[in-house]
């Protein structure tokens, strides 16, 4: 190892590999059923019309589909996008939005205009372990969004719809609650929507953002940033996502986002703008339908073969339960169990909390499993819960 | 104004527009002569077969197209650009290859990974606007790459062939000494080979890099990071560069991509592997022939129309020609000057000075004119420098 190595390597101890993605690079095995993918059904994406429209965008505009663009993204994105979020009760224009690589760059660049090392971030336990990818880049530190805000507080992070990995859905009291602590504390509220437009029971609530506009009289005094991306609805290659916030911000993110990689790709832009023009609504309408009847077969199924003591929640939306282990179960080691002696995989709970984590819980995702599939997965899950359990069980008879 | 909004602005103060991007926005106007974009001609772009590479991606891969992908890029295109810097001098594979967002995110990750406040990056004069643009999120300090080396120095950055804005390439001696000065100050260098394709005079230096893998035995101790990128070649609207460096490093830019922005656009990464397998040396031959042309058009209107005490390079590649004017003429003052008189643009020279502005300089690019165009944009700025010259003649004599 050269001297500059060294050096290197010393002084980036603290980036390392999430055991996560350590972990995930196991389950590309093809006979294992798998849980552990938080990713949208490939056939749910409508790959026939996005294949005429790269046709169509290049035959008509080729020279500026595949040129530079600005920094901000595509105008008919963005006013396509800032219509949707007036009709949701934001109301803003193309200059409260920036479109951004997935709303994973989203986060990116809001911690990197609002952190700095030893800033605290409230996050919700647990919380989307791809958030904490992207600000502990930062170096801030965490604390419980339910628990007392600590001063240094700077920022609160959530998923308040359909959240990952909980499934759950914040009730419009705590929304509200939510925005009276961060008027009190002066936070900055990032609202992660990545899962909003998937509701497939129930009723909206209304989101964050909408909320404090309600509030505060105008987007350009909201303290929400709301991260949207088409990842989830049409197709998480295009990595097109984006941030409505206030003008004041969406300059500086622009400006970041210059820095960062100048723009999102011209023609991946220009072909989404078209697809969400002819009917999103409808494509929605077909997403919903198909989660629906992976998440009742889910509910189902946990119902029918899960041993007493485990408990798990009851999405109204998105792709993910959440799943309560009896205490002293441990999501690591049964994850370990249950590809040795099941071949079914799932995500342990303990990365999704940025503090004080709670090692008997797991992430279950129902996107890509057929109902049959979901049957069988839960069923050999149950089994090996019920193994640990009961050897648990002869250990305690025994002592 | 609110009170969080207060604060951020506060904080964020250095957060702010170039001077150059703001300029570049009034350069749209049509009927101006445009020396000013370093853009691509969209003439040279492969459009036709990219989007018949599209249509056969998605009717032959369309759901893997359409998902998520792995954040070190798409092995195939991995192991093309491997094959190909192996070719230059470089061997490797794609264990030293991270796709990046352009070359720009690649300088953005190299940036978070290495600086932090307060460090020192070399930086030749002038230099890339757009790497400090990556760079000074980080907030280092800079330093002349030819001065002494200060304490604290961490980076050097460079652009050794056919620079962006001076269109120099540096000569192979100077490599050496480079090198030297890296290895005696423990210095990662940082070689933007962004314009190395397009030579179309004179023969190719070897690379930075490949001259450290020469001295080091292999690229694992080479402290040399080559940035590579598709934008100036296939189409900078893909979004696609490139790293090749030590995999210890790269491992570690990997996993900052993926908190920066998960991954590469899939679709994008796909077509592009096409596209580059089948003939990209020719399609680089057309290339080069346009480019020759443009340029040699600029270096006759130059020595035809440029007045007396007006020195620019004469590059062997690339697309940039950078102009010295006599001492006390001021680029910026030009340009107002230039638009208002004589509806030509250029981008003057002092922004792209890290430390120590030469305001008497500019660059004129000639990738986007036709010859035509060149002589009489040349003519007319030759007009607004002698106006200017003879003004400040008139000055003296009258003083």
């Amino acid at each position: 190892m050269t001297a500059w190595t060294a050096r290197f390597s010393e002084r980036m101890a603290h980036v390392r590999a999430s055991e996560i993605r350590e972990l995930l690079k196991l389950l590309d095995q093809p006979d294992i059923l798998s849980f552990a993918g938080g990713i949208p059904d490939p056939a749910l994406f409508p790959t026939e019309r996005i294949s005429e429209l790269y046709g169509e965008v290049l035959a008509q505009s080729g020279p500026q589909a595949l040129q530079y663009s600005i920094s901000e993204g595509l105008p008919a994105l963005r006013r396509w996008i800032a219509e949707r979020m007036t009709l949701g009760g934001v109301p803003c224009d193309e200059g409260n939005i920036v479109i951004t690589a997935g709303s994973q760059q989203a986060l990116d660049l809001i911690g990197k205009l609002f952190l700095s090392r030893g800033d605290t971030v409230l996050a919700e336990r647990p919380t989307y372990m791809g958030a904490l990818g992207a600000f502990n880049a930062y170096e801030p530190t965490y604390a419980d969004l339910d628990g007392e805000v600590p001063a240094g507080a700077r920022l609160a992070y959530l998923v308040p719809d359909f959240a990952n990995p909980s499934g759950r859905t914040m009730p419009r009291r705590e929304r509200e609650a939510l925005l009276d602590r961060a008027a009190a504390h002066d936070l900055v509220v990032v609202e992660d929507g990545a899962y909003r437009e998937l509701r497939f029971a129930g009723t909206d609530e209304p989101s964050l953002i909408a909320l404090d506009v309600a509030r505060s009289g105008s987007i350009e005094n909201a303290r929400t940033l709301f991260c949207g991306t088409f990842s989830k609805t049409l197709s998480p290659a295009l990595r097109l996502g984006w941030v409505c916030a206030p003008r004041a911000v969406i300059d500086k993110l622009v400006l970041l986002k210059q820095g960062c990689d100048l723009h999102v790709s011209t023609i991946n832009q220009m072909v989404a703008a078209r697809v969400v023009a002819e009917g999103y609504d409808a494509h929605l309408e077909r997403l919903r339908a198909h989660y629906r009847e992976r998440a009742s077969a889910m509910q189902t199924a946990l119902a029918r073969h899960m041993p007493m003591g485990v408990t798990w929640s009851k999405p109204q939306g998105g792709m993910f339960v959440w799943l309560q282990l009896p205490e002293g179960l441990d999501g690591a080691q049964l994850l370990e169990a249950a590809l040795a002696e099941e071949r079914v995989a799932f995500v342990p709970g303990a990365p999704f909390f940025a503090v004080d984590p709670q090692p008997n819980t797991l992430r279950l995702s129902y996107s890509l499993p057929s109902p049959a599939e979901i049957d069988e997965g839960v069923r050999r899950l149950s089994r090996v819960i019920e193994a640990r359990l009961a050897s648990r069980y002869s250990a305690a008879a025994a002592g």
